[in-house]
């Protein structure tokens, strides 16, 4: 008998210590000029559903045991099919009228990473981020090249109509139009160009396991009216993409060129690692290096605890966190 | 009198102050299985006279008080425009038989960056990647857009065939042999198809100026044989150039897969700004990272003294110094 007590007190144990794993998400929608004044109820409520998706999406393959990898990739799937996020489906316009998406992701062990550039048939990038890291022996792939590598390992593709919505077509023509007037009057277009709608639309999620790893995932279709092939932070691991076991997992959105210059997300980590910062310090100054250099936007950070910290220098930012089995919150504004 | 002395001696001291700031300039034209063994005496003389042309190129415009920026791009110019490094002219083949480039530059006052990356009809891309930086509101372009912009900027283009070469041509027929063979025994490809001739040709420079101003610079035709468009990390701020006057300026060459996953360049400048860490202990710890990522290489480093490093974990690494007015050091071997 006694023999059995303990022995059922040892199934219990392991079996509580694995229940016990602390597992989380952290999502992000974009950040940018987003008020109470800008935003309608009905816009407020959608923004907020497809956020809790996203949210559960995650925090469902966690809950069930699953890798971290598989739950960013499972947040960020809502997002992209959703047409409210500049990312996927809603990806804005570049100059030229087509759809141009970048996208990373990271896994927190021994720091494997996967991007595609400028890529404009797969409906999910992300998917094709994470096939260029699981399936191929590089870490970027860029334009058609990387339309090819995804269509041999069999995502779904999809005709460039796909990813035509009216609104963003709206904006395009909007930031076309301010464009001519900013050159008729010869103003300088240098800050102004590139924050066309004040909404810098990436989405992005980090999270934590069970088995205690780490993962960051970016997605993002740019800048409306954007041109020349560029390529912002989001696809760049280090910029707009980290996850190591040994810090973070952070994912940012903002104007991209600043969060390259100021390698935003490796800076949180190596902060945290060398300085032995706190992760919401990390976050603040790694943005403040970002804002120094004319830039703007903000980061999710989650440590391998668990816990979730955001930052942000813009009005607002889509965002929300699903930590075990507590309700998921979503927040939009300061 | 004693006025017509002090103001004498007041000249004299201004004019010896700038005079006195330390210059300097470290090049590097990649690293690998360079040993004396693999290489010819004739082929290392024409080696040394390139890379002591390319100091000698930099040098003269840091001596006239030019920028470091204006001296990193004479000397990787020098190098793109020779056939013996995998830069340029000397550009290594796609799997397809095409030549697709990769370039950044970064410069020290406020972190201004630009980057090309998959460019195929840019004579020096390294140009393409300042016109990036001096003449848009973005850090990174591809492909098709970028060559529009460097057209636009008028830099000069070429004809594709500029860019072959009888021993590139050669080295990718060897390495697709390699592949077929590889593919013939279903040996895993992973580690071994990234080494294909175990160089990794990239060239690149850093500079310091007598205003105090660091500046670095890279520039490559990526892996023979490569496919889907892939992106090392010689256009990527952070992996393989970097450069603040706060810290450090760098430039790497290697497994650019590694060197992106490690963020090798950043690193060492956040190795030195947050942990202390002298150039020389923050290099050697960054290819510790990235050997244990499974990768391997060199980086050159500069401090605002003019203190250049350098440090890699192959056989050899073509390098170089030019210090002040003293004799340029050009080596190989380890």
């Amino acid at each position: 008998m006694k023999r059995f007590v303990a022995l059922l007190a040892m199934t219990t144990a392991l079996s509580a210590s694995a229940q016990d794993k602390p597992f989380a998400i952290a999502i992000h929608g974009g950040s940018g000029t987003i008020t109470r004044a800008t935003l309608t109820p009905e816009r407020e409520a959608a923004y907020r559903a497809v956020l809790t998706e996203a949210l559960e999406a995650g925090r469902k393959v966690l809950a069930a045991n699953g890798t971290s990898l598989d739950a960013v990739v499972a947040a960020v799937k809502i997002m992209e099919d959703s047409p409210l996020f500049n990312a996927g489906k809603g990806a804005v316009f570049t100059h030229e009228g087509t759809n141009e998406m970048d996208a990373s992701i990271m896994d927190g062990i021994g720091r494997r990473a996967g991007a595609v550039a400028g890529v404009t048939v797969i409906r999910n990038p992300i998917e094709a981020a994470r096939a260029v890291m699981d399936k191929s022996r590089h870490v970027m792939m860029a334009g058609k090249g990387a339309e090819l590598f995804a269509k041999d390992q069999g995502l779904a593709i999809v005709d460039p109509k796909y990813f035509w919505t009216q609104e963003r077509w709206d904006q395009l023509q909007k930031a076309k139009e301010r464009d001519r007037i900013q050159l008729d009057h010869d103003a300088p277009r240098k800050t102004a160009a590139l924050e066309e709608d004040e909404k810098f639309g990436t989405v992005g999620a980090v999270a934590l396991d069970r088995a205690g790893n780490l993962a960051a995932a970016t997605s993002t279709g740019g800048l409306t009216n954007k041109r020349f092939g560029r390529v912002g932070d989001s696809p760049i691991v280090g910029a707009g993409t980290w996850a190591e076991n040994e810090s973070v997992a952070v994912s940012a959105t903002g104007t991209g060129e600043m969060f390259i210059r100021g390698v935003a997300a490796y800076d949180i980590a190596a902060r945290v690692k060398y300085k032995g910062a706190t992760p919401q310090q990390a976050a603040d100054d790694a943005l403040a290096t970002v804002k120094s250099l004319g830039g703007r936007g903000g980061v999710i950070v989650l440590d391998r605890s668990g816990n979730a910290v955001f930052s942000f220098t813009t009005e607002g930012m889509y965002r929300g966190v699903a930590k075990g089995e507590t309700k998921p919150e979503v927040l939009i504004y300061r």
